[in-house]
């Protein structure tokens, strides 16, 4: 626990750690004040991104950035896994899908695009392995072209029965897993070589010993979990006060506190010119709700949700993930980087999120 | 002869060859017995296609994996070519359509996947000349764009007229024959040097003579092509009695069987670690089809056609030949392959086939 | 003065520049004489686009392929915005975007096509910086997505109120704007040196002085805006009696024309093997008036046209935009060049002029 103890004392950042107890407290003392517990879990929700952050960084210098950021990508994506299940049991697939579509599309575009402006800013030209993102960028293209399958289908000017959707989704999420399950299989065992880090290693700060940092992430995960939960009942209401459209609050706002988590880490990483991590937790982690949260969330459906859910999603939310998906695949396919390539991704999700925020709300 | 016939004896797959005069009579005889005559006509393939890949790799080892596999796709495409005239004549052109939508998507995904998946199951990382197939999938997403064309120009909001169609369609047939023909002289003649192969060829076996090989390639093809004809005249019934859609059956099996011959040229390369020649014959067939075949078809559609075929086609297999086209594209820019990239091509090809086999019936 | 006049007594197409005075008092005295009038507007335009090709070639030669062509690019843009606001004066906004979407795909797929199909009749292989390219690329995605935003948005089954239209096409002209500028910042600025030329300057011709050259290239723009006023207002009654679509018209010939200028100088580039500066005027050329005049004539709408101008695309335009740039972005993205690549982009561009020359004209 020294290590522990010994940065949240010389981090101020983590003293905001104190708001975790008050922003779970409050929820069960005031649950009606939205706004309030909106900027409590914001702020509870920051400095256990930092602690993430550092953990996950003690156990990738001691793994090998890719194994650090898929572990990284699994524990951030709990945070989703969790809130998406609460919201299915209430059967509020709407909301569902759209965390998922947001949740790739911001992890794609935004969490990459900032971390390779930030890691431009102060690195001139970084480089990084790119059969890394070519991985990533391939199993986000199975991804979509699944997803985008049953809303095709469905759009042939016949009404697609429930039954063909349902038959379908189920069979398109079991293909998603295997996938998933075989990638897992080429990255960290029989190809693990290939997504070996190009850059060195240079490790400012002293890790953590294997078994706290674990500790920490497995802990910390649990606590972002409960505070998230407690964001997203109160982010729509204190949304609606702040005048933003439902569709920007689930696409934009829910996915980007969803995954400030991992945000710390990427952007961290990208600063110490560790791209690889960065495209690792940002590639990896769109991809892993892509292909393993979305189809455990179709299976697990139907065992506590209502009715089944399938995959048809909103059309826009179909082309903004096929566009996300050829934006990354093709500004990473260099294995090279400079601040505008961030840039041109941000702007891209910069469209979107515009198109989302003035959007009439009874089209939505 | 010898070396045929001494091929004949040692290899006991091609013992199935006693099938090709059984499946031919029995189509006489029993016209009405189609799972029989289906049966039949698969087991009367198979071996043809084993004779045809040792044809065609001896035709190869003398003039090159590009020479090599531009003879084997044109070859082994004059079995789609005949079957596809024979629909033409009787009207069927949703048949034609479909199994030349059917066989890009096909030999693109599956017969490419195939061969990455099983040449990288024994080789760790295989090399290919991404000259190759950079020109191959240019020469698709050419004829994707123009197949596009027709059937979006078509989705204005207005009928389009069928003097529109039949005109855009004469022109755009016209067009893709003269890019392929350009695309001939090109990579056979001004830039012959660009295609060739990165890897250096270990032939276990012995190549046959030049003549023999090339009088085995032309006599092979046309026994597949007899055999083929009893094959889809009884698949569909066969099919039916399987329990398969008619969109899988023509879209998914026609085009496997179709293709048995240039697959098992195509894998047997890729195991021998010759993948320039795999990837030669699957991107290379599939382009013929679209680039030479389908315009060929129109032509032939004024001469011997009731009326003159179009090039609009089924707005999904339109949306499955852009994505075949832009995954192989994608997966093959490296130059590099491994097991994984063959199983992301087959699962994209997955998920076409699993929307064609639960399509309810009634909106094919 | 004195190397102007050289160039102009030995070089005889300069001869022709004294069509220019001739279709400017022919505009005046015989305005009706639409097929004279663009006969005369085509015969003085090639010179003009000689002379600019010269003195931007002496500007470049001074200050590196990049920057050559970024000057060429908004010289000869120039053209294309002067034509456009006298468009929107008048209120035909379906003019202007036609002419936006024209340029785009011309500049995108004829020009850079051209240009690689006769550098590489002359030079058997050519390299070109892929940096450039790429940067070029990415613009253009972006572009094409913000474009197509307005439109996928707008169909949603919903009639989009104009308010959300013209909001959300306010607000993606100002991000394309921000995106040009930084882009410029980045290519001129930060990173100037990953856009240097790969190739050596073999220069034939001897430079004009800097000064003679920057006001050549000033003083000539302002003629081929003058010029190609005229061939506006003829080119469509022209056209038609020559049996041309309107949709044909504006796509094709006025964007053909209106670029000749910057085609002259990408062809020449070739010739000369310097592609960097081919690549970077027609690319560029695209991104400008895709990231640049679209933009300024939606903001300039507001103050000199009738009503706001939003940026709603036909979706047969959008389509074709996002073909151009997919094609461009694969077939660029490798950094080498031969003849088949041009012929390929051009067969593309071919497939869309084929598509709008056919296009029955109720339905446009």
């Amino acid at each position: 626990m020294r290590p522990l103890l010994h940065e949240v004392r010389h981090n101020p950042l983590l003293w905001l750690l104190v708001f975790v107890p008050v922003v779970l407290a409050a929820a069960k003392l005031k649950p009606e004040a939205h706004t309030l517990l909106f900027v409590l879990a914001v702020l509870a929700i920051v400095p256990l991104a930092g602690l993430l952050s550092h953990a996950t960084e003690s156990v990738a210098s001691k793994t090998g950035d890719a194994v650090g950021g898929l572990l990284n990508a699994t524990l951030g994506n709990l945070t989703e896994l969790v809130i998406a299940l609460t919201a299915l049991k209430s059967g509020e697939y709407m909301l569902v899908k759209a965390s998922i579509a947001g949740a790739i599309v911001t992890n794609t575009l935004f969490m990459l695009g900032a971390a390779l402006l930030l890691g431009g800013l102060k690195h001139h030209v970084q480089e990084f392995n790119r059969a890394g993102a070519r991985f990533q960028a391939g199993l986000l293209l199975l991804a979509t072209i699944a997803l985008l399958a049953p809303s095709v289908a469905g759009q042939r000017g016949v009404v697609a029965s429930t039954e063909f959707t349902q038959r379908l989704s189920l069979g398109l999420a079991v293909l998603l897993i295997v996938a998933y399950g075989l990638g897992l299989l080429f990255s960290l065992k029989t190809h693990r070589e290939v997504f070996a880090s190009a850059q060195t290693t240079e490790e400012g700060e002293v890790p953590w010993p294997i078994g706290l940092a674990l500790a920490t992430l497995a802990g910390v995960t649990v606590l972002v979990a409960l505070v998230s939960e407690v964001f997203v009942e109160s982010v729509q209401k204190a949304a609606e006060s702040f005048g933003m459209t439902p569709a920007f609050v689930g696409f934009v706002v829910v996915a980007l506190v969803g995954a400030a988590a991992e945000m710390a880490s990427a952007f961290s990483a990208a600063r110490k010119n560790r791209l690889d991590l960065s495209v690792g937790i940002a590639l990896g982690s769109a991809a892993q709700i892509a292909l393993f949260v979305a189809p455990v969330l179709v299976l697990a459906s139907y065992v506590i949700g209502p009715t089944p859910m399938d995959l048809v999603f909103w059309p826009a939310a179909v082309v903004m993930m096929f566009f996300a998906t050829i934006t990354a695949a093709f500004l990473t396919s260099g294995g090279r980087s400079a601040w505008f390539v961030g840039v041109l991704m941000l702007m891209v999700y910069l469209v979107f999120a515009m198109v989302l925020y003035l959007l009439p709300p009874q089209t939505q």
